[in-house]
C-alpha cells in the first residue's frame, strides 16, 4: 500500500484521533487522513450524525478494511445530549454513504470494541497530551461527554480541530445554523465555553473547497475497489448538493478540510474569538462572538475565515486515492 | 480654535464628507472629525436616524456651532426606503442629544440649505472622485438614495465607510442585527450589492472601543462649553448603556472608530466578503456572506474584524475636546 510505505518517520507525524458521523464527507475524510504522509492515524471514534452511530460504525470500518488498514473503530454517542434526532437521508442517503451499503447486519457489530468511543477519548488523551490533535467531523457530542466525565483533558489535550458552524457565513441546515452544530447545540456550545484549545473549520472556509463532477469522474477511471466505491458514494452526494446548493459549483469537503487543518494548520487563516453556540430559538446551532466571557479567560478558540483552497485540493487529490 | 491652526498640509489631508443621524456618538464623530489635523471635512449630511432628521439637522448644526466651525450641514432622508420608523430615545433621548437641548424650534431650521443631502453627495462625489472619502454613521438610506439617482457615483467615489452591521458578534437590537443596518436594512442591503468600495465598521470592532465614566468625567473637569456639552449628553449615553449592555465596561464609540477608520485604515484588521444585508424576518438587518453573488464581480466590501482599540482611543482623546 502506497500510502504506508510513504508515512513520515514517526516522530514528525501529527498523532491524530479523528471522531466522526461517516457520512460521505467523514469517508473521504477518513481516506485522506489515512493516506496522509504526515498523519499517524491512532483510531477512530464514531457517533450517531449523517446515520445512527451502528451506521456511523460499520461505514467507517469498510472504509478502513477498503484502505487495507487495520486502525480500530470505537463506537459512542447515540444521540444529542438534550435534543431528538431525526435521520432523513437527504445529503448522505439513509445509511450515511448514499445508499450504497445498505442496512446495517448483526455481523457487521460482531467486532465492536466493549470500550466506549468516550472513553477511548479519555485514554488516548492521557496517553498522549499534548502530542496529540483531535479531528471533529462530527457533532461534538462524544467530547462533550468526555469533558463531563474528565474534565482534565480540557488542559491536557493539543488541540481539537473541529468541522462545524458558520461564523461569516450562512448555515446549511437554515440561515443561521451548520448541521454538525444544529444537529447538537448543547454539545457543541458546552465544548467551546470549556475554554478547551480547538479551531473551527466551518463552512466560512469549508465551501470554498469544491469537488466537481469531473474530479469524481478521475477516480471512477482510475478502477481501483476504493477509488469506483468513493466515486459511487460522492455522486450521491454530488448530486444532493446540485439539488440543495445550486449555487455551489460541486459539492464541500467540509470534513477533509478538518483534517488538512489537523496536520498543517496554515491551511487556514484564522481569527482568535470567545465563542458561543446558540441553544434556543429559531437560530440554535449558530455560531456568534460570546459577549459575556470574562475577558481574563484566555482565548482557546480561533475560527477560521479563510483557506488557501488551491493548496489543500492539491493535497487532498494527491492523498485520496 | 487650536484645531484649526494644528490642520495638516491641504494635500495631505483626507477629504471627508459625514453622513449621520445625530446621535451621541455622532456629535462625538463630528468633534473626532473637525478636531483630526487628518481630515478636512467638507461637508455633514444627515438623515433621519437616532431622531427625525429636523433634529439630526439641528444637532449637527449645534455641535458645529460650539466646535466654532462653519461646515455646512445638508438635510437628507426623512425615512427608510420601505419600513416604518418609530422612535423611543431609548440610548440617544427623544432629542438624539440625551435630552439635552429639546424640542426643535422653527427657528433651528432657518438657514438649511435647499440644496438636498443626496445631491450635495452627488455633486461633491462627482468634484471629488476618487479624493473622496466618504464615512457613514447613520442608515444608508441617503446613499442608497444617491446611488439610485446617479449609479455613476459607485465607481466615482473614493471610498466609503460604514459604521454598522455586525458579522462575528450578536446585534445590538436583538441577536442578529445592528442599529444603523436594522432600521433600513433595504438600504444598506442596496448599497452593499452595487459594488461599491466599502468598509464596513461594525460592532465586531465598535464594542471593543469602550468610553469610560471616567473618560467623561475628565471632560466636565476641563470645564470649556464644548466639553461640558459633550460630557452632559455622554452621560446619557453611558447610563443607558450601563442598563441594556451590563456586559460592556462603558459606552461603545461606534460612529468616532468609522471616523478614525476614514483616515487611517490602519485602526482595523479587515477581511473582504461579499456581504447582504437581510431584508426579511426575525433577522432582517442582518449581515452575513452573500452566497449568491458571482464569483467574477469584484470584491470591494471589507469588513472589519480586529481593531487597535488602544491606539484608537489614544488619538480620539487627544482630539475630542
Amino acid at each position: 500500500m502506497a500510502s504506508i510505505k510513504n508515512k513520515q518517520d514517526g516522530d514528525k507525524m501529527v498523532k491524530m484521533i479523528l471522531d466522526c458521523d461517516t457520512g460521505i464527507d467523514d469517508a473521504l475524510a477518513i481516506g485522506y487522513a489515512v493516506h496522509s504522509p504526515e498523519i499517524e492515524l491512532l483510531g477512530i471514534t464514531v457517533c450517531y450524525g449523517m446515520a445512527p452511530v451502528d451506521y456511523t460504525y460499520r461505514n467507517a470500518k469498510k472504509i478502513v478494511q477498503l484502505l487495507g488498514s487495520d486502525i480500530g473503530v470505537w463506537k459512542g454517542a447515540e444521540k444529542p445530549l438534550v435534543l431528538e434526532k431525526e435521520y432523513n437521508g437527504l445529503i448522505h442517503g439513509m445509511d450515511g454513504l448514499g445508499n450504497t451499503l445498505g442496512n446495517v447486519q448483526p455481523e457487521d457489530l460482531v467486532d465492536c470494541p466493549s470500550l466506549h468511543a468516550v472513553d477511548y477519548l479519555i485514554e488516548k488523551i492521557y496517553e498522549y497530551k499534548k502530542e496529540l490533535t483531535l479531528v471533529v467531523t462530527g457533532p461534538l457530542t462524544n467530547l462533550a461527554l468526555a469533558i463531563k466525565k474528565d474534565p482534565n483533558i480540557i488542559n491536557l489535550v493539543g488541540k481539537v480541530v473541529s468541522m462545524g458552524g458558520a461564523l461569516t457565513t450562512p448555515g446549511n441546515v437554515n440561515r443561521y445554523a451548520e448541521a454538525n452544530y444544529a444537529i447538537d447545540p448543547h454539545a457543541a456550545n458546552y465544548v467551546y465555553k470549556t475554554n478547551i484549545p480547538i479551531t473551527m473549520v466551518g463552512l466560512d472556509v469549508t465551501r470554498k473547497t469544491l469537488l466537481t463532477t469531473e474530479d469524481v469522474a478521475n477516480w471512477k477511471q482510475k478502477g481501483t475497489e476504493l477509488s469506483c466505491f468513493f466515486a459511487e458514494f460522492t455522486q450521491y452526494y454530488l448530486d444532493a448538493y446540485k439539488k440543495i446548493h445550486p449555487y455551489l459549483k460541486g459539492c464541500a469537503l467540509h470534513d477533509p478540510l478538518a483534517i488538512a487543518v489537523g496536520k498543517d494548520p496554515s491551511f487556514v487563516q484564522t481569527i482568535p474569538i470567545h465563542l458561543e453556540v446558540e441553544v434556543e430559538g429559531v437560530s440554535a446551532g449558530r455560531t456568534i462572538e460570546d459577549l459575556y466571557r470574562e475577558e481574563s479567560n484566555p482565548l482557546q478558540t480561533e475560527v477560521s475565515i479563510k483557506v488557501d483552497a488551491e493548496r489543500f485540493m492539491e493535497d487532498f487529490y494527491k492523498n485520496i486515492v
